[in-house]
């Protein structure tokens, strides 16, 4: 049987409807959108299009849309490409951003020359940034750069982007959200959410991985992270991906369509997932905040998050011990640590990501093979004491 | 009826054996392949063995091969990766190269600390560079980067990689070459070549959009161009792109493994191509050097190339003027420039790049379609005056 698929932060499966939209612009309409000739054509065609359908999922204008091949790379090429468009100066981001921000914001911070002094934004204990605490220290340095993302990969809790952004703004600062875990799950709007730039991904979507973009206000001056043919109106050169940009395009379009829907249905299979979790009196990180309705972060005392999460792999439930993204670099998650969650208790956590094709009685199973779990790891445990 | 595909250097169409082994991996095998479930292990070890049939395509072994997502982005981490990995000096590039090396070192000269003064390695008549020049050059200029491509893009012409790279590692240089053209047409080995680094692409060798590599000799310094989670052995970070991976290896087997019976096809299409080129008079760019076996690069005097790209098109045929990596910035070859040819004759160049599917009937009826646009053409032009 196939394994249930608990881990939809992580990635996603490609939708049909997505996979069909794709499928031509691999062998037959093959082009190099770059091309005079007609496949030429037809691949530009098809990017235009999909240009047109992110835009629509931000609420902007296509030529605020640029590609690139990822979310890592969108939000590194807002923190250097913006960064080395301005004098240096004070960067902050939330201490629980993604490590494709705090990396590339790190490196910033750590050059010879035009380096920026970086600051963090702190996080309460249910893992929001402190709106007063993050007002206080751009009021003490002068903010050039602010970072805050739309909702937590780990946690799922939703950001205040706004209140940051406008007191940012206040100051003249450039902002960015990585709105990743957000799109296709709360509702989302460029202009609202008052940032300069925004990444989206496809992936975690149902769309195919290769394709993200950065959204853009044309206020915004940027470098480009990748030179070259000028492609993306010359700030991300490189043959564009045609079948994926297709896909990352209808993805955007179904997200928007299907918001409702999904976010009824995920919340229905995370609120009986965490009765059931609550009565193995588990921990749920970040539930006393407002967070996307798929992501259930928790943790069971004494019971190790990489052995539950292994167990469970065994047993037949796909699910996260902290960040997949990052656990090529395992370790303590950062963000509980800006949560202040004691280690012992971090180490215990694991992450479960609800989707579209999740049923209830994936829940109840989930829940009767972690009890089972819990049962043995406490009986070897109690044996060998 | 479908036009004819001549434009293989722009890109070319995904290979059937390589599309049955990318296909699992979108919709059943779609793991993260970070995850420690299933899901993610399939992909990892998918990833793994992409790795091992890249490696084998240039003679190295696995761990040299850093996974990107183009040509474009291999060609940017090598210079700025390698560049902000040493004290700034001299940086070589030859004159021909792709924009994707040229604009990134331009960058590099252009910045207000750390620049690096950059000097272009010029190239004779036939489209070589100039080895003495070049070697009088560097012992004049010690240089820190050398950067020199296989065979270019628009002419086809093989460069003497070997001899510059040894030229430029006596005075301790650390030397690159984008062999995006060579894989699959002519033999390669990366040691063979001398040079520290070397970029492959996926979608110019019958592989899918969205990978390629930057092959790289151990005691090569790099910094990443996208800082996150760490994937790449820290150098590339961001969720791989699984099935765009798994196509690139299989394409680069197949690369090895057809590449005499391909070369021979080409070559004896090219032949026929340019014996009735020749009737018309036609200038052939590089036939003097040796070239890879499938690309003509050619100019019927007093014919505007891109002219004749559009009535080539309508007439059935797909074919490039100038670079289609480039043409999103139209404007005059800088290939044709630095080999000085007459700036009226560069702006006829047109480029066939023939494949592995190309046939002698379609080059014979290429040809008399040629014929018939070049008469129609001088028809119009001698009725206008």
């Amino acid at each position: 049987m196939e394994p249930v698929y608990f881990d939809h932060n992580a990635t996603t499966r490609i939708d049909d409807a997505v996979w069909e939209a794709m499928l031509p612009y691999f062998q037959r309409e093959f082009g190099n959108a770059s091309s005079r000739h007609g496949y030429g054509l037809n691949a530009r065609r098809a990017i235009d299009k999909a240009r047109r359908q992110v835009a629509d999922a931000a609420g902007v204008q296509p030529v605020q849309v640029i590609f690139t091949s990822g979310g890592s790379e969108a939000n590194n090429l807002f923190i250097r490409g913006a960064a080395d468009s301005l004098k240096p100066g004070n960067l902050f981001i939330s201490a629980i951003e993604h490590p494709c921000v705090l990396k590339p914001a790190q490196a910033l911070s750590r050059r010879s020359c035009d380096a920026w002094a970086m600051h963090q934004l702190t996080v309460n204990a249910s893992g929001r940034v402190d709106l007063d605490a993050a007002s206080n220290a751009m009021q003490k340095n002068k903010p050039g750069l602010v970072a805050t993302m739309l909702a937590n990969n780990e946690t799922g809790v939703i950001q205040d982007v706004a209140h940051i952004a406008e007191s940012a703004r206040s100051h003249g600062a450039y902002v960015h959200t990585d709105a990743i875990q957000g799109l296709g799950k709360i509702p989302l709007d460029f202009s609202a959410l008052k940032v300069h730039a925004m990444t989206l991904s496809a992936h975690k979507i149902y769309g195919p991985k290769g394709a993200a973009a950065l959204i853009v206000d044309k206020r915004l001056l940027l470098k480009p992270l990748i030179y070259g043919g000028g492609h993306e109106n010359g700030l991300r050169s490189g043959t564009e991906n045609v079948p994926a940009i297709v896909g990352f395009g209808v993805a955007c379009e179904l997200a928007q369509a299907r918001m409702t829907e999904t976010a009824q249905h995920v919340s229905i299979l995370r609120d009986q997932l965490e009765k059931g979790l609550a009565s193995m009196d588990a921990v749920i990180f970040g539930s006393a905040a407002a967070r996307i309705p798929n992501t259930c972060y928790f943790a069971l005392p004494d019971i190790e998050g990489d052995t539950l999460v292994v167990k469970l792999d065994k047993a037949g439930f796909a699910v996260a011990a902290g960040a997949a993204c990052s656990s090529v670099n395992p370790g303590q998650s950062h963000v509980l640590n800006a949560m202040q969650v004691d280690p012992m208790l971090a180490r215990c956590a694991v992450r479960v990501s609800l989707g579209r094709s999740n049923t209830l009685e994936q829940v109840d199973s989930f829940l009767r093979a972690t009890q089972h779990i819990v049962a043995e790891l406490k009986q070897i445990s109690s044996l060998s004491f």
